[in-house]
C-alpha cells in the first residue's frame, strides 16, 4: 500500500525540533507533505511563502516529503489530498493536552484520517520556534538549534529590525 | 512499502480501549503484531496463554492483525521481527510520561525502530484492564467496556475466586 | 436547605460541554445562575448579551436555571446572591491548575463561598468554545457541539465577515 | 431538597486535609456520609474500624456528617443510601488524572449520581496519609496534620512496632 | 566562595510569593541580584523603572540583595556579573515545562551558569501578579498577597484609570 | 560562607542522570553529601552498602563530594549534619508532584533547610534507576546510562541470577 501522511504546522520557522520528526516520518510513510497553516491569532515573523521556502531548502534531501499550504482546516486539506495520517510530533504534556484536544475534534469530523504522534529527540524537546526566535533577536547563535538557511533568514530579519 | 508495527502490552485482559488502537493501527500499517509482554512487576490475573488467546478472540475479525507474545526486550522481538514501528496508545498525561521515558530508552537502543501513539477514543479514555477487573469483581456489568469473550472469562474468574 | 450556585464563564458561545455541567449542576443544586463575566483580555465573538440571549435559548428547558451577566468581581457577585457555591466544570490538566489558582484566590476573598468542580463528560472533553469558533468559521457543522440556536448564530457571525 | 453525598476513601488514617473536605462538603450539603472503603490492594496501618472510630473521633463536632464502612463498589453503596452525590478532594494533577478516570467509570455504571470534587486548602495540599504515616514512623510531631485521637493513635502504633 | 545568583522575572508587580523565593535565596547564596526583564509580549502595568522602585522598598530588609535590571538575554546578564546560578521559583505543573525549556535553552548558550528552583510555599502557589492586578482593578484588598508599596501603588494605578 | 547541601536518594543503582545533578551542585555548594536513604517499600536489587560503594566510586573525581547513608527521616539527617540545603534533580511532571510534596513537608518539619532543585540534563531526562536494571536484566548494554562499575555490577548481579 502507499501511504500518506500530513505534518501540518505553523513552522515560523522550521527548527531541527520539527526536521527531526519529518525525518522520522519519512522513513515509515511513503509519502509525507508538509503543510505550513496560517494561524492567524499570532503574528508570524516570516511570511507563509518565506516559511514554504525555508522547509524546502531545509527537507530537500528527503525524496519523498513535499512542502504545502493552506488555508482551510486541516481535515479538509488531509481529505482532499486522500491522506492516510496526520502526524505530529510531542514534546511536552502542554503539547498533550492541546494535541488531544485537537485529535478529537479532527476524529469527529473524519473518523478515516488517523493522528499519530512521535516523540520529539530528547536533545530537542526544549525547542520551539519561539524559542529559537527570542534568542535570535538577541544576536546570540542558533546554529545547532535550526538549518543553515533558517539561521540566516533569522539574522536578515533581526538585523533589519535593529 | 509494506509496513509492519507491533503493539506491545500486558493486556490483562484486553479492553475495547486497546481493541480501538489496535483497530486504528491496522488501517494504516499493512501487517500488526499485538505481543503480550509479561510484565513481572505486577501478579497477573490472566496467565499470558489466556490473554493470547482472548486478544485471538477479540481481533479475529482483523485480518492483517496476529497476537504473539515474548518474555525478551520490547526492541530485540522488534527487531527480530524486522518491524517498522511500535505503535501505543496515550490515554492521560500519566501515560505520556511514562511512554516518553520507555520511548528515549528503545530509540537509544536501536534508532532504526520508531515508536508511533494514537490517542485513545475520549469514549474509552477512562477504560483500563485494571478497572475492568475492579468492576468485573463486583459483578457489576463490563459489557460496554470488554469484548464477550473477555467478559465470560472475567466471570468464570471471579466465581472461581468467591 | 434551599441551596444556589453560580456557574461562572465567558460563554463565548455555549457549548454541549457547558451544558453538561449546567444540567448536573441543577439536578443538586436547586437553584443555579449561569453567569456571564467578560473577560476583557479576550476580543469576544459574541457581545454579553448575545451570550445571555443564547443561554437563555439553550437552558430554558431548565426550570431551576437562571441567566445572568456581570462586570465585577466573581467572588462580590456571589456574595450579593447568598449563592452557597460557585460551581465549575474540569476538563484537563491545564483546566485544572487555573481553577485551582482562581479557587485558592476566591476562598481568599471569601471563606464562605465554597467552590465544587464536575468532571466534563468524557464525549466533551476536548470542547471549548474557541475549537468550536475554529470549526465554524471554516463552515465545518458544529451542529453536535452546540445547541442549534448557537449554530444559526455562528453561522449568521462568519457570513457576514466572509 | 434534602441533599446526601458520600464522602469516600480509605482515610488510613484521616489528616487535616480530609478534614477540610468533610468540613465544608458538611456545609453545602445536608447530611454528609463519610465512606471507610477498604483498598485491598494496600496493607492498611490501621483496621477498618480503627479507621472509623478515629473518624468519628474526628468529625463528632459536625453534627450533619456520619461515618460508615463498606467492602462493595462505591456506586452500589451510593444508590443503596440514596446519595445524590459523590465528595471528592483534589490535591494535585495526580490525583486530577486518577479521579477522572474512576468518576467516568462510575457516570458509566449509574448516571444519576453526581460526582463533586472540591480543592484542598492550599495550606494541606502536600498532605497524605502515606507522607503522615511516614513522619510517624520517625517520631517527628504530626500534631499540626492530624487530629489529636489520630495522633496519639499513630504514636501507639510504632511504639508496638519499635 | 562567594556565591551570586540572579533572580530574573517581570515583577508587574512584585507579590509575597516572589518575595518568600528572594528571601530563602538569600539565605543560602552570599549575594542575590533580582534582576527585572522586559518581557516585551505582554503590556505591563508598572514601567520597569516603578517595578525597580516596588523592589527595592519591598527587598530593602535584606543586606544581600540588589535589584537591577536588564533589556538584553538573561545569559548574556548573568555572564556578565559572573552569576553562579539563576535562581527561580516553581509554583505549579504549568510553570515546570516552561522553566524546563528555557534552562534547556540556557544550558545550551552557557553550560557553566546553573539554574536551581525553589518550591514556592504552598500559602502562596495560586499567587501570581496577574491575578493580584485582576483583584485589585476590583478594589478588593490585596494586603496580604503584596507588600504595602505594592498595595497603594496598585491603588493608585487604579483610581486613575477608572 | 561555607555551604553544606545534602543530596538524597536512593540510588538502586546510581545513574549518569544522578551524577549530572551531583556534578553540577558540587559547582554551586562548597560540600554535597550523598546521602543514601533506604526506601523500605521498594525491594532493592542492591544493598546499602553496595550503593555507596558504587557512588563512591563513581563520585571519587569530585573532592568535595562525600558518600553517607542514613535510616532515619532526611530533616534530621540534615539537621545533624547542620546543612543549608537540599538538592533534588527534576526530570518531569510526576517527579515535580511528588517533590513539592516533600519539600512542603520538609519546610513543615524545619523551616531553615532550603531543597533546592536542578533539572536534569535533556540527555537524560528518560533515565531511572529501574529503567537502567529493566535493561541490564535483557542483557542490553547500560554503558551510555551508568558509569563503568555499576555497569560491572549490574552484569554480576544478572548472571548470578540466571
Amino acid at each position: 500500500m502507499n501511504r500518506l501522511a500530513i505534518c501540518p504546522g505553523s513552522f515560523d520557522p522550521v527548527t531541527y525540533g520539527h526536521l527531526d520528526i519529518i525525518e522520522r516520518g519519512a522513513k515509515v510513510f511513503d509519502q509525507l507533505i508538509v503543510a505550513v497553516f496560517n494561524n492567524q491569532s499570532k503574528a508570524p515573523l516570516f511570511s507563509v511563502d518565506e516559511r514554504v521556502a525555508l522547509l524546502e531548502e531545509s527537507t530537500g534531501y528527503l525524496p519523498n516529503v513535499s512542502v504545502d499550504t493552506s488555508k482551510g482546516l486541516l481535515i479538509d486539506y488531509a481529505r482532499k489530498h486522500n491522506a492516510d495520517a496526520i502526524l505530529r510530533g510531542l514534546r511536552a504534556v502542554s503539547d498533550f493536552e492541546y494535541e488531544m484536544q485537537i485529535t478529537a475534534m479532527n476524529r469527529k469530523l473524519d473518523e478515516n484520517i488517523e493522528t499519530f504522534f512521535m516523540m520529539t529527540n530528547n536533545q530537542y524537546s526544549f525547542l520551539s520556534s519561539s524559542i529559537v526566535k527570542e534568542v535570535a533577536k538577541y544576536k546570540a547563535s542558533v546554529s545547532d538549534l535550526v538549518p543553515e538557511p533558517v539561521e540566516k533568514a533569522l539574522q536578515k530579519k533581526y538585523n533589519k529590525k535593529s
